[in-house]
């Protein structure tokens, strides 16, 4: 018997293009979301070149609207001289993303000075998301709060983060955030035996004690996300081994295999991967997108069954319970069985819907 | 001529008893103190053992009382594990003082989480100060603003951290800061000329553009205060340079050198080394300790001059205009032309006041 889900929607992915489909294009990217069950994803924006204007804005969309199979919006970055031309982008895009903390990319915003600007002018019905780790998420949390705005937190991955955003949220402060598989599924334990290049990510692997902070508070973490981070396995077991797993066909395999555990219910996941994405990000309500799945179905992950283009997975052999069987995209059948129907440039961007 | 003001009030001073005593104690410390112009000073915590607990209250304040030569109070120092005994000791310290970055001494509290109980739980009449640098007090100021108490911040240094604490102000946060003369006098190009082990300090001497955004915002400056942590010469020319200028004997001339040429006027100068101090830290109102300056006498520092035990300074030959001519503490000549009159014992506790 299949279980019909809405269309899931992931706020965090990279895809890689402009400037690096040798990982993952708008193609091959959004034929892994509805392999993994996801009907819109949210791209970010430290391509190359990175997206922090009109012109960079329209390269990726651009090859969005020729390749993608599912929908999509393009979030804008946000850099020192932009924040007057990031408010005239505001209605195009996912929302602005602010790096403040160290990752893949050049986007990294240092001084807090740089920040001010940003907080304060971008609308507040828009959605700001923030890398921030630490000390610097509580430093973006005050500025929402100065700024009386909503932050939207990513990849949250520490006890001291999430004790941090329950705390703020029982006082009332408009934070949201969103937690990613891989540090709910993998701990520094992990590292060895996924190799010690393969294992970098950021937020790095964290401890079990954060791993386990991160399921105690589950009632803070209004979104799960991929941060779907493809690098071929050429980068990541090089002598620099980039930062970022790939994550678009694990993610609910895996949260479905607990909620067969009992660690999670179903509802846990689809209001994660639906309705606070889509009430946070300000997305149009799809009735027409859904998906089928198996949750009987007890499968291998394997690198070689994924249309990432990454050719790699940190959960390589992990056995899990639920499967992707049919996803359906404004009423026609774009993923069965294992394979992708939807054609190149049949994805919508949300953003003009 | 001489000029009266009210006795000045130090809020951050480091008089290093117990545990190293070698560098400065009770009595040598007040005595550079009085010889500064100050009648009042709030010791830090971070002595060894460090001040946590009513056992290790009772050795400062039983040195202090058998010592000191001007007024004080001692600041308690924040764990992870005295939430509770703090606020039952709050009464009797200065404030309560939380490291959150990286210092000399071994208070630091890195996790988040440990702040949580503080903030909580600490009166909200009773000072809460912090050292804090960067993301780390946009941290701190978060969590006043969570737990809507005011917070001091330490020896602010850098641009980024006055104009944050500008907005937070402009926004109404209560937030009060201090900054030292080390950082309004010095930044990194001094480092050379002063010498690598000596000018290690924290926060490090910063740029020139630092620097300068401290003086365009001395608005949003409460406090000057030294942050006096005297090493001796051998401490700080070894292989192992540890962090801190000595500062009592100095700033008092340097911000009348200041008001001489016009960067400051007397008030200013008053406003922050008297005023705000007695406010910020409710501590009584002592009329009867006055200080009389010369502001038209010139000379040159040099450590030989000095009482504090450490036997140097960063300012060694500057040519200030400003001399402090006599101290009165409670109505008593305490220091007069270069010589300490005040016993060692006359000072007192003014939380017992």
């Amino acid at each position: 018997m299949l279980t019909k889900l809405p269309g899931l929607i992931d706020v965090h992915v990279h895809l890689r293009e402009p400037g690096a489909t040798h990982k993952e294009d708008w193609d091959s990217g959004t034929a892994a979301a509805l392999a993994g069950g996801f009907t819109t994803v949210l791209a970010m924006p430290n391509t190359n070149a990175a997206i922090v204007d009109g012109q960079t804005l329209g390269l990726s969309l651009g090859a969005a609207e020729l390749k993608a199979r599912c929908d999509y919006a393009q979030y804008l970055g946000g850099s020192s001289t932009n924040p007057k031309t990031a408010l005239e982008l505001s209605n195009k895009v996912a929302g602005l993303k602010l790096y403040l903390d160290q990752t893949y990319g050049d986007l990294k915003l240092d001084d807090m000075a740089d920040w001010l600007p940003h907080f304060a002018n971008w609308p507040k019905r828009a959605p700001l998301a923030v890398h921030a780790e630490g000390k610097t998420l509580a430093a973006a949390i005050l500025l929402a709060a100065i700024y009386d705005r909503p932050v939207h937190l990513c990849h949250v991955s520490r006890r001291e983060e999430i004790l941090l955003i329950r705390t703020a949220k029982e006082k009332g402060l408009r934070v949201t955030c969103e937690v990613c598989p891989h540090h709910l599924f993998l701990s520094e334990d992990d590292i060895l035996a996924i190799g010690r290049g393969r294992s970098e990510v950021r937020p790095r692997l964290a401890t079990k004690a954060d791993q386990d902070a991160l399921w105690a508070n589950l009632g803070v973490v209004d979104c799960f996300a991929t941060d779907h981070a493809p690098h071929t396995l050429a980068e990541k077991d090089g002598n620099n081994p980039l930062p970022g797993f790939p994550g678009l066909e694990t993610i609910l395999p895996l949260l479905l295999t607990a909620v067969d555990e009992g660690r999670l219910t179903l509802t846990d996941v689809v209001t994660r991967l639906h309705d606070n994405p889509q009430r946070i990000f300000a997305l149009p309500k799809q009735p027409t997108n859904y998906i089928e799945v198996d949750l009987d179905s007890s499968y291998e992950i394997h690198a070689k069954d994924q249309y990432t283009r990454c050719g790699w997975t940190p959960f390589e052999g992990w056995k899990v319970k639920g499967r992707v069987v049919r996803v359906v995209l404004r009423g026609k059948t774009a993923y069965e069985d294992g394979r992708v129907l939807a054609p190149p440039g049949c994805g919508k961007n949300i953003r003009n819907l």
